[in-house]
Protein backbone atom coordinates (compact mmCIF):
# COMPACT_ATOMS: atom_id res chain seq x y z
CA UNK A 1 0.00 0.00 0.00
CA UNK A 2 1.06 3.88 -0.76
CA UNK A 3 2.28 5.48 1.94
CA UNK A 4 1.23 8.98 3.05
CA UNK A 5 2.78 12.10 2.93
CA UNK A 6 2.70 13.89 6.03
CA UNK A 7 3.31 17.91 6.09
CA UNK A 8 4.12 18.76 10.06
CA UNK A 9 3.97 22.14 11.21
CA UNK A 10 6.47 22.07 14.53
CA UNK A 11 5.66 25.74 15.65
CA UNK A 12 8.47 28.43 16.47
CA UNK A 13 11.02 27.33 17.85
CA UNK A 14 10.51 25.76 21.22
CA UNK A 15 9.99 21.94 20.96
CA UNK A 16 7.04 21.75 23.30
CA UNK A 17 4.79 24.14 21.18
CA UNK A 18 4.46 21.80 18.84
CA UNK A 19 1.45 19.50 18.39
CA UNK A 20 0.31 16.61 19.99
CA UNK A 21 -0.12 15.66 17.29
CA UNK A 22 3.00 16.34 15.67
CA UNK A 23 4.56 14.56 18.27
CA UNK A 24 3.00 11.28 17.68
CA UNK A 25 3.82 11.86 13.83
CA UNK A 26 7.36 12.33 13.99
CA UNK A 27 7.74 10.11 17.39
CA UNK A 28 6.31 7.27 14.96
CA UNK A 29 8.52 7.99 11.34
CA UNK A 30 9.88 5.73 9.37
CA UNK A 31 11.24 8.82 7.18
CA UNK A 32 11.22 11.90 7.88
CA UNK A 33 12.52 14.73 5.32
CA UNK A 34 13.62 17.90 4.81
CA UNK A 35 15.63 21.02 3.39
CA UNK A 36 18.43 22.29 4.46
CA UNK A 37 19.59 25.59 2.61
CA UNK A 38 23.16 25.12 1.14
CA UNK A 39 24.44 22.87 3.93
CA UNK A 40 23.44 24.67 6.92
CA UNK A 41 22.13 22.66 10.32
CA UNK A 42 18.08 22.72 9.54
CA UNK A 43 16.25 24.25 12.23
CA UNK A 44 13.03 21.94 11.23
CA UNK A 45 14.80 19.07 12.20
CA UNK A 46 16.72 20.82 15.42
CA UNK A 47 13.15 21.16 16.89
CA UNK A 48 12.35 17.81 16.02
CA UNK A 49 15.73 16.48 17.33
CA UNK A 50 15.03 14.78 20.79
CA UNK A 51 11.36 12.93 18.99
CA UNK A 52 13.07 11.45 15.68
CA UNK A 53 13.38 7.56 16.11
CA UNK A 54 17.03 6.95 15.71
CA UNK A 55 16.62 4.31 13.18
CA UNK A 56 14.43 6.39 10.86
CA UNK A 57 15.40 7.02 7.14
CA UNK A 58 16.13 11.30 6.66
CA UNK A 59 15.85 12.42 3.17
CA UNK A 60 17.63 15.78 3.22
CA UNK A 61 16.77 18.23 0.31
CA UNK A 62 19.67 20.80 0.16
CA UNK A 63 18.58 24.01 -1.50
CA UNK A 64 21.37 25.96 -2.44
CA UNK A 65 21.45 29.64 -1.94
CA UNK A 66 21.16 31.18 -5.30
CA UNK A 67 19.02 33.85 -7.14
CA UNK A 68 18.27 31.11 -10.01
CA UNK A 69 15.43 28.87 -9.43
CA UNK A 70 16.51 26.23 -11.55
CA UNK A 71 19.14 24.99 -8.79
CA UNK A 72 16.58 25.08 -5.77
CA UNK A 73 13.60 23.85 -8.44
CA UNK A 74 16.14 20.47 -9.07
CA UNK A 75 16.99 20.48 -5.43
CA UNK A 76 13.30 19.75 -4.78
CA UNK A 77 12.43 17.79 -7.55
CA UNK A 78 15.02 15.60 -6.33
CA UNK A 79 13.55 15.41 -2.54
CA UNK A 80 9.78 15.15 -4.35
CA UNK A 81 11.76 11.73 -6.13
CA UNK A 82 12.62 10.50 -3.43
CA UNK A 83 9.75 11.10 -1.17
CA UNK A 84 7.78 9.06 -4.33
CA UNK A 85 10.33 6.59 -3.81
CA UNK A 86 9.39 5.74 -0.03
CA UNK A 87 5.80 6.50 -0.45
CA UNK A 88 5.66 4.11 -3.21
CA UNK A 89 7.25 1.56 -1.00
CA UNK A 90 4.92 2.40 1.28
CA UNK A 91 6.30 3.92 3.73
CA UNK A 92 4.77 7.36 5.15
CA UNK A 93 6.87 10.14 5.25
CA UNK A 94 7.01 13.23 7.70
CA UNK A 95 8.32 16.26 6.22
CA UNK A 96 9.53 18.95 9.06
CA UNK A 97 8.26 22.46 8.73
CA UNK A 98 9.16 24.70 10.99
CA UNK A 99 5.93 26.91 11.84
CA UNK A 100 3.13 26.13 9.48
CA UNK A 101 3.68 24.21 6.51
CA UNK A 102 1.43 26.30 4.62
CA UNK A 103 2.83 29.77 5.87
CA UNK A 104 5.95 30.71 4.16
CA UNK A 105 7.08 27.45 3.60
CA UNK A 106 8.65 25.54 1.87
CA UNK A 107 6.41 22.13 2.19
CA UNK A 108 4.58 24.02 -0.69
CA UNK A 109 6.92 22.87 -3.25
CA UNK A 110 6.90 19.28 -2.07
CA UNK A 111 2.98 19.91 -2.26
CA UNK A 112 2.91 21.05 -5.84
CA UNK A 113 5.04 18.22 -7.11
CA UNK A 114 3.32 15.42 -4.90
CA UNK A 115 -0.19 16.33 -4.14
CA UNK A 116 -1.48 15.10 -7.43
CA UNK A 117 -0.60 11.55 -7.10
CA UNK A 118 -0.08 10.45 -3.24
CA UNK A 119 -2.20 10.94 -0.76
CA UNK A 120 -1.15 14.40 1.58
CA UNK A 121 -1.99 15.52 4.76
CA UNK A 122 -1.39 18.92 6.45
CA UNK A 123 -0.65 19.45 10.12
CA UNK A 124 -1.03 22.93 11.29
CA UNK A 125 1.65 24.34 13.32
CA UNK A 126 1.87 27.02 15.94
CA UNK A 127 2.75 30.19 13.43
CA UNK A 128 6.20 32.05 14.53
CA UNK A 129 3.65 35.15 13.84
CA UNK A 130 1.44 34.57 17.26
CA UNK A 131 4.37 33.29 19.29
CA UNK A 132 6.07 36.27 18.80
CA UNK A 133 3.00 38.44 20.29
CA UNK A 134 2.64 35.81 22.39
CA UNK A 135 6.62 36.60 22.84
CA UNK A 136 6.19 40.47 22.88
CA UNK A 137 3.07 40.28 25.10
CA UNK A 138 1.32 42.50 22.35
CA UNK A 139 -2.63 41.28 21.33
CA UNK A 140 -2.16 41.07 17.23
CA UNK A 141 -6.01 41.83 16.88
CA UNK A 142 -8.85 41.86 18.23
CA UNK A 143 -13.03 42.04 17.39
CA UNK A 144 -13.19 43.90 14.04
CA UNK A 145 -9.50 44.88 13.38
CA UNK A 146 -7.39 44.08 10.06
CA UNK A 147 -4.26 42.45 10.19
CA UNK A 148 -1.78 42.84 7.69
CA UNK A 149 1.45 40.21 7.42
CA UNK A 150 3.87 41.74 4.95
CA UNK A 151 7.36 40.04 4.13
CA UNK A 152 10.23 42.52 4.75
CA UNK A 153 11.56 41.90 1.14
CA UNK A 154 8.88 43.57 -0.76
CA UNK A 155 10.61 46.94 -2.17
CA UNK A 156 10.18 50.26 0.53
CA UNK A 157 7.32 51.83 -1.45
CA UNK A 158 5.31 48.64 -1.28
CA UNK A 159 6.10 48.39 2.39
CA UNK A 160 5.08 51.74 3.21
CA UNK A 161 2.02 52.19 1.05
CA UNK A 162 0.78 48.44 3.48
CA UNK A 163 1.94 50.00 6.59
CA UNK A 164 -0.01 52.96 6.40
CA UNK A 165 -3.20 51.83 5.13
CA UNK A 166 -3.18 48.81 7.87
CA UNK A 167 -4.22 48.68 11.48
CA UNK A 168 -2.09 45.92 13.05
CA UNK A 169 0.91 44.79 10.94
CA UNK A 170 3.57 42.10 11.16
CA UNK A 171 6.79 41.86 8.97
CA UNK A 172 8.24 38.86 8.31
CA UNK A 173 11.64 37.66 7.32
CA UNK A 174 13.35 41.07 8.48
CA UNK A 175 16.61 39.85 8.20
CA UNK A 176 19.06 41.88 6.24
CA UNK A 177 16.15 44.32 4.75
CA UNK A 178 15.76 45.89 8.62
CA UNK A 179 17.41 49.07 7.96
CA UNK A 180 14.97 49.73 4.98
CA UNK A 181 12.08 48.57 7.19
CA UNK A 182 13.15 50.94 10.36
CA UNK A 183 13.72 53.80 7.81
CA UNK A 184 9.74 53.35 6.67
CA UNK A 185 8.22 52.92 10.19
CA UNK A 186 10.14 55.98 11.18
CA UNK A 187 9.29 57.85 8.41
CA UNK A 188 5.20 57.03 9.18
CA UNK A 189 6.07 57.81 12.64
CA UNK A 190 4.96 54.39 14.06
CA UNK A 191 8.77 53.42 15.55
CA UNK A 192 6.99 54.11 18.98
CA UNK A 193 5.15 50.83 19.97
CA UNK A 194 6.96 49.00 17.35
CA UNK A 195 8.67 45.77 18.68
CA UNK A 196 11.72 43.58 16.84
CA UNK A 197 11.65 39.68 18.26
CA UNK A 198 14.33 37.61 16.94
CA UNK A 199 14.29 33.49 17.76
CA UNK A 200 10.71 34.11 19.47
CA UNK A 201 10.72 31.01 22.09
CA UNK A 202 14.50 29.91 21.68
CA UNK A 203 16.89 30.42 24.62
CA UNK A 204 18.44 33.06 22.19
CA UNK A 205 15.18 34.50 21.81
CA UNK A 206 15.56 38.56 21.76
CA UNK A 207 12.41 41.11 22.25
CA UNK A 208 13.20 45.17 21.71
CA UNK A 209 12.25 48.05 21.19
CA UNK A 210 12.46 48.30 17.23
CA UNK A 211 14.45 51.43 18.34
CA UNK A 212 16.98 49.29 20.14
CA UNK A 213 16.92 46.57 17.64
CA UNK A 214 20.44 45.34 17.06
CA UNK A 215 22.35 46.61 13.46
CA UNK A 216 22.43 42.95 11.65
CA UNK A 217 18.83 41.21 12.03
CA UNK A 218 18.76 37.32 11.51
CA UNK A 219 16.22 35.82 8.56
CA UNK A 220 13.60 34.78 11.91
CA UNK A 221 13.13 38.11 13.07
CA UNK A 222 9.92 40.07 12.67
CA UNK A 223 8.58 43.51 13.82
CA UNK A 224 5.24 43.98 15.20
CA UNK A 225 3.30 47.04 14.83
CA UNK A 226 0.02 46.81 17.06
CA UNK A 227 -2.57 48.31 19.02
CA UNK A 228 -1.35 46.56 21.87
CA UNK A 229 -3.70 45.37 25.09
CA UNK A 230 -6.74 47.01 24.29
CA UNK A 231 -9.36 48.05 27.30
CA UNK A 232 -12.47 48.13 24.68
CA UNK A 233 -13.81 45.25 27.16
CA UNK B 1 3.56 32.88 46.76
CA UNK B 2 1.79 34.41 43.98
CA UNK B 3 0.23 31.88 41.00
CA UNK B 4 0.82 32.35 37.75
CA UNK B 5 -2.16 33.09 34.87
CA UNK B 6 -1.12 31.06 31.81
CA UNK B 7 -3.46 32.42 28.92
CA UNK B 8 -2.96 29.02 26.85
CA UNK B 9 -4.18 28.98 23.04
CA UNK B 10 -5.86 25.33 22.43
CA UNK B 11 -5.48 25.45 18.56
CA UNK B 12 -8.47 25.37 16.47
CA UNK B 13 -10.48 22.23 17.94
CA UNK B 14 -9.31 18.99 17.22
CA UNK B 15 -7.80 18.21 20.66
CA UNK B 16 -4.79 17.02 19.26
CA UNK B 17 -3.83 20.09 17.46
CA UNK B 18 -3.05 22.07 21.29
CA UNK B 19 0.30 21.93 21.55
CA UNK B 20 2.30 19.92 24.17
CA UNK B 21 2.86 23.03 26.14
CA UNK B 22 -0.73 23.50 26.63
CA UNK B 23 -1.13 19.99 27.30
CA UNK B 24 0.71 19.72 30.46
CA UNK B 25 -0.39 22.88 32.10
CA UNK B 26 -4.17 21.64 31.52
CA UNK B 27 -3.27 18.23 33.21
CA UNK B 28 -1.46 20.01 35.37
CA UNK B 29 -4.08 23.06 36.33
CA UNK B 30 -5.74 23.26 39.83
CA UNK B 31 -7.93 26.38 38.46
CA UNK B 32 -9.04 26.62 35.11
CA UNK B 33 -10.57 29.39 33.79
CA UNK B 34 -13.17 30.19 30.55
CA UNK B 35 -15.62 32.36 29.07
CA UNK B 36 -19.25 31.14 27.64
CA UNK B 37 -21.36 33.42 26.03
CA UNK B 38 -25.16 33.92 27.53
CA UNK B 39 -24.72 30.50 28.90
CA UNK B 40 -24.00 28.32 26.10
CA UNK B 41 -21.62 25.20 26.20
CA UNK B 42 -17.99 26.37 26.18
CA UNK B 43 -15.98 25.73 22.78
CA UNK B 44 -12.66 26.03 24.78
CA UNK B 45 -13.65 24.00 27.34
CA UNK B 46 -14.44 21.24 24.85
CA UNK B 47 -11.28 21.14 22.71
CA UNK B 48 -9.40 20.37 26.34
CA UNK B 49 -12.21 18.69 28.37
CA UNK B 50 -10.26 15.33 28.44
CA UNK B 51 -6.89 16.62 30.02
CA UNK B 52 -9.08 18.73 32.66
CA UNK B 53 -8.10 17.38 35.98
CA UNK B 54 -11.71 16.63 38.14
CA UNK B 55 -10.71 17.98 40.67
CA UNK B 56 -9.89 21.26 39.13
CA UNK B 57 -11.97 24.56 40.16
CA UNK B 58 -13.34 26.16 37.54
CA UNK B 59 -14.13 30.07 37.21
CA UNK B 60 -17.10 30.41 34.11
CA UNK B 61 -17.00 33.86 32.71
CA UNK B 62 -20.36 34.27 31.32
CA UNK B 63 -20.48 36.99 28.95
CA UNK B 64 -23.84 38.12 28.09
CA UNK B 65 -24.72 38.73 24.74
CA UNK B 66 -25.62 42.19 24.58
CA UNK B 67 -24.74 45.28 21.32
CA UNK B 68 -24.07 47.61 25.28
CA UNK B 69 -20.52 46.98 26.46
CA UNK B 70 -21.40 47.31 30.30
CA UNK B 71 -22.59 44.06 30.62
CA UNK B 72 -19.92 42.14 29.00
CA UNK B 73 -17.27 44.49 30.78
CA UNK B 74 -18.62 43.53 34.06
CA UNK B 75 -18.47 40.01 33.59
CA UNK B 76 -14.79 40.44 32.48
CA UNK B 77 -14.16 42.09 35.47
CA UNK B 78 -16.31 39.68 37.36
CA UNK B 79 -13.95 36.63 36.08
CA UNK B 80 -10.59 39.05 36.69
CA UNK B 81 -11.41 39.03 40.20
CA UNK B 82 -11.97 35.46 40.51
CA UNK B 83 -8.93 34.68 39.28
CA UNK B 84 -7.32 37.70 40.99
CA UNK B 85 -8.06 36.08 44.24
CA UNK B 86 -6.96 32.48 42.98
CA UNK B 87 -3.29 33.78 42.46
CA UNK B 88 -3.54 35.68 45.44
CA UNK B 89 -4.25 32.34 47.02
CA UNK B 90 -1.11 30.67 45.52
CA UNK B 91 -2.79 29.12 42.98
CA UNK B 92 -2.03 29.07 39.06
CA UNK B 93 -4.75 29.81 36.64
CA UNK B 94 -4.84 28.57 33.49
CA UNK B 95 -7.07 30.20 30.87
CA UNK B 96 -8.90 28.31 28.05
CA UNK B 97 -8.23 29.96 25.04
CA UNK B 98 -9.98 28.62 21.52
CA UNK B 99 -7.05 29.14 18.88
CA UNK B 100 -4.55 31.37 19.85
CA UNK B 101 -4.58 34.10 23.01
CA UNK B 102 -3.59 37.23 20.98
CA UNK B 103 -5.45 36.66 17.64
CA UNK B 104 -9.41 37.56 17.94
CA UNK B 105 -9.90 36.01 21.32
CA UNK B 106 -11.14 37.32 24.71
CA UNK B 107 -8.43 36.32 26.58
CA UNK B 108 -7.06 39.89 26.46
CA UNK B 109 -9.54 41.52 27.69
CA UNK B 110 -8.01 39.31 30.87
CA UNK B 111 -4.80 40.12 29.81
CA UNK B 112 -5.93 44.25 30.18
CA UNK B 113 -6.92 43.50 33.63
CA UNK B 114 -3.97 41.21 35.23
CA UNK B 115 -0.85 41.81 33.44
CA UNK B 116 -0.27 44.64 35.23
CA UNK B 117 -0.27 43.13 38.75
CA UNK B 118 0.05 39.35 38.09
CA UNK B 119 2.70 37.49 36.51
CA UNK B 120 0.79 36.68 32.86
CA UNK B 121 2.25 33.82 30.16
CA UNK B 122 1.19 33.32 27.08
CA UNK B 123 1.04 29.63 25.21
CA UNK B 124 0.52 30.43 21.78
CA UNK B 125 -1.77 28.45 19.71
CA UNK B 126 -2.68 27.20 16.15
CA UNK B 127 -4.71 29.72 15.06
CA UNK B 128 -8.07 28.91 12.46
CA UNK B 129 -6.41 30.31 9.66
CA UNK B 130 -3.49 27.58 8.94
CA UNK B 131 -5.91 25.02 10.24
CA UNK B 132 -8.42 26.14 7.38
CA UNK B 133 -5.98 26.18 4.74
CA UNK B 134 -4.85 22.77 5.71
CA UNK B 135 -8.26 21.28 5.62
CA UNK B 136 -8.63 23.56 2.29
CA UNK B 137 -6.02 22.10 0.97
CA UNK B 138 -4.66 25.73 0.00
CA UNK B 139 -0.88 27.41 0.74
CA UNK B 140 -1.86 30.94 2.11
CA UNK B 141 1.48 32.67 1.43
CA UNK B 142 4.78 32.39 -0.03
CA UNK B 143 7.77 33.98 -0.72
CA UNK B 144 7.25 37.90 -0.97
CA UNK B 145 3.36 37.26 -1.47
CA UNK B 146 0.86 39.39 1.47
CA UNK B 147 -1.55 38.15 3.29
CA UNK B 148 -4.44 39.93 4.93
CA UNK B 149 -6.95 38.91 7.44
CA UNK B 150 -10.48 40.64 7.55
CA UNK B 151 -12.99 39.95 10.25
CA UNK B 152 -16.43 39.59 8.73
CA UNK B 153 -18.67 41.92 10.33
CA UNK B 154 -16.80 44.87 8.46
CA UNK B 155 -18.70 46.80 6.40
CA UNK B 156 -19.16 46.22 2.55
CA UNK B 157 -17.24 48.99 1.33
CA UNK B 158 -14.54 48.15 3.46
CA UNK B 159 -14.02 44.73 2.74
CA UNK B 160 -14.25 45.37 -0.68
CA UNK B 161 -11.16 48.08 -0.41
CA UNK B 162 -9.01 45.49 1.53
CA UNK B 163 -10.17 42.69 -0.74
CA UNK B 164 -9.13 44.82 -3.75
CA UNK B 165 -5.56 45.98 -3.05
CA UNK B 166 -4.81 42.39 -1.56
CA UNK B 167 -2.54 39.33 -2.58
CA UNK B 168 -4.22 36.13 -0.16
CA UNK B 169 -6.62 37.42 2.37
CA UNK B 170 -8.70 35.38 4.92
CA UNK B 171 -12.08 36.47 6.37
CA UNK B 172 -13.09 35.61 9.74
CA UNK B 173 -16.38 35.36 11.57
CA UNK B 174 -18.14 34.84 8.81
CA UNK B 175 -21.34 33.67 10.49
CA UNK B 176 -24.63 35.85 9.33
CA UNK B 177 -22.12 38.43 7.14
CA UNK B 178 -22.02 35.83 4.50
CA UNK B 179 -24.67 36.65 1.75
CA UNK B 180 -22.55 40.22 2.62
CA UNK B 181 -19.49 38.79 1.88
CA UNK B 182 -20.19 36.45 -0.80
CA UNK B 183 -21.68 39.69 -3.09
CA UNK B 184 -18.52 41.31 -2.70
CA UNK B 185 -16.26 38.63 -3.87
CA UNK B 186 -18.76 38.08 -6.34
CA UNK B 187 -18.57 41.38 -7.86
CA UNK B 188 -15.04 41.08 -7.47
CA UNK B 189 -15.02 38.49 -9.86
CA UNK B 190 -13.28 35.91 -7.35
CA UNK B 191 -15.85 33.71 -6.59
CA UNK B 192 -14.40 30.68 -8.36
CA UNK B 193 -10.89 29.50 -6.32
CA UNK B 194 -12.47 30.56 -2.89
CA UNK B 195 -13.30 28.15 -0.50
CA UNK B 196 -16.04 27.99 2.36
CA UNK B 197 -14.80 26.66 5.71
CA UNK B 198 -16.39 25.66 8.90
CA UNK B 199 -15.44 23.88 12.33
CA UNK B 200 -11.93 23.14 10.49
CA UNK B 201 -10.43 20.07 12.08
CA UNK B 202 -13.73 19.08 13.79
CA UNK B 203 -15.63 16.01 12.91
CA UNK B 204 -18.81 18.30 11.75
CA UNK B 205 -15.93 20.54 9.67
CA UNK B 206 -17.28 21.62 6.00
CA UNK B 207 -15.28 22.41 2.92
CA UNK B 208 -16.69 23.81 0.54
CA UNK B 209 -16.09 26.36 -2.76
CA UNK B 210 -17.93 29.57 -1.68
CA UNK B 211 -20.32 29.17 -4.81
CA UNK B 212 -21.43 25.80 -2.80
CA UNK B 213 -21.60 27.36 0.64
CA UNK B 214 -24.58 26.66 2.67
CA UNK B 215 -27.41 29.71 3.30
CA UNK B 216 -26.56 30.21 6.78
CA UNK B 217 -22.40 29.78 8.30
CA UNK B 218 -21.81 29.22 12.02
CA UNK B 219 -19.87 31.99 14.01
CA UNK B 220 -16.82 29.40 13.57
CA UNK B 221 -16.35 29.98 9.28
CA UNK B 222 -14.09 31.24 7.19
CA UNK B 223 -13.24 31.97 3.53
CA UNK B 224 -10.14 31.65 1.85
CA UNK B 225 -8.77 33.83 -1.59
CA UNK B 226 -5.75 32.49 -2.22
CA UNK B 227 -3.62 31.50 -4.79
CA UNK B 228 -3.42 28.13 -3.87
CA UNK B 229 -0.71 25.51 -4.44
CA UNK B 230 2.60 27.69 -6.07
CA UNK B 231 4.73 26.26 -8.87
CA UNK B 232 7.39 28.95 -8.49
CA UNK B 233 9.81 26.51 -7.42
Amino acid sequence: MTGVLYGVGLGPGAPDLMTLRAARLIEGAGVVAYPTLAGAASFARAIAADLIPADAQEIIMDVPMSVERAPAQAAYDKGAAEIAAALDAGHDVVCLCEGDPFFYGSFMYLFARLSGTYRVEIVPGVTSVTACAARARMPLAARNERLTVLPGPLPEDELRARIEGAESVVIMKVGRHLAKIKGVIDALGLTEGAVYVERATLPEEVVLPLADAPEKAPYFSMILLTKGADPWL
